[in-house]
């Protein structure tokens, strides 16, 4: 397997050099939103220390990862009225992985309402805005 | 959300009253091929505990399958020269949860090959039980 390139796109949101819509962090997880969104609220969990994918992250942030996921989950069918929870994760290429530092999807869904297609329509920056509050309010609360 | 029902098909299984292709266990853990593998080595992990879905399951159990799913991915790499793992995980029906048990499929998947439709084709028994021998061998080894 190739090694961690720390110079993705989501090491680069882990280090604050390019900003996201967070919507949640602990010690060992992050959450913000895919700007690709599938579905309103589909977010993306990502360990905070590198790993590619499932095959080499270390089994504490993989714990922590599906913790969160599992917290944003619960927020999202708050938030967003949704009436169920699809969670994704793809490593290595012939997956279709796309950038290499492990993320799950956590996406709400609407019985009747298929998802988008991965990465074909970037949301507008005031309906995430939105979002991301939803999300937090819905997380806190 | 509607209450955990026993009688579902994996609470079965993890009852021993019908049987699969286990190819792991731990203490809280259990994973089994999918007779209607969407890739050669498809495989579920689930919570030995009572768990609908990512909305109920408890943290611990949570943890457990997520570990046994990277456990079981790595294996699947080398069981079956994979080129990547797709992991996902449905909860409550508007998302195609068809059995109410939670469970995570991991997924071999090379490039250029796509994944079969779900629950399109049952696989042939024997077929089953000789990539169940080889997930075994990959696990352990």
């Amino acid at each position: 397997m190739t090694a961690y390139d720390d110079q993705n796109v989501f090491a680069k949101i882990l280090r604050g050099e390019i900003p996201c819509f967070e919507v949640f962090r602990d010690d060992r997880s992050f959450a913000f939103l895919d700007i690709m969104p599938r579905s309103p609220g589909h977010t993306l969990v990502i360990p905070r220390a590198p790993a590619r994918g499932i095959l080499d992250i270390a089994d504490d942030d993989l714990a922590a990862v599906a913790r969160t996921a599992k917290r944003i989950a619960i927020a999202a069918m708050k938030a967003f009225d949704a009436e169920g929870i699809i969670l994704q994760q793809f490593s290595e290429p012939a997956s279709g992985q796309v950038v290499f530092h492990l993320h799950m999807h956590v996406m709400p869904v609407w019985a009747g309402v298929e998802l988008l297609p991965a990465q074909t329509r970037k949301e507008e920056m005031a309906v995430l805005a939105g979002h991301a509050k939803r999300m937090i309010a819905a997380i806190g609360g």
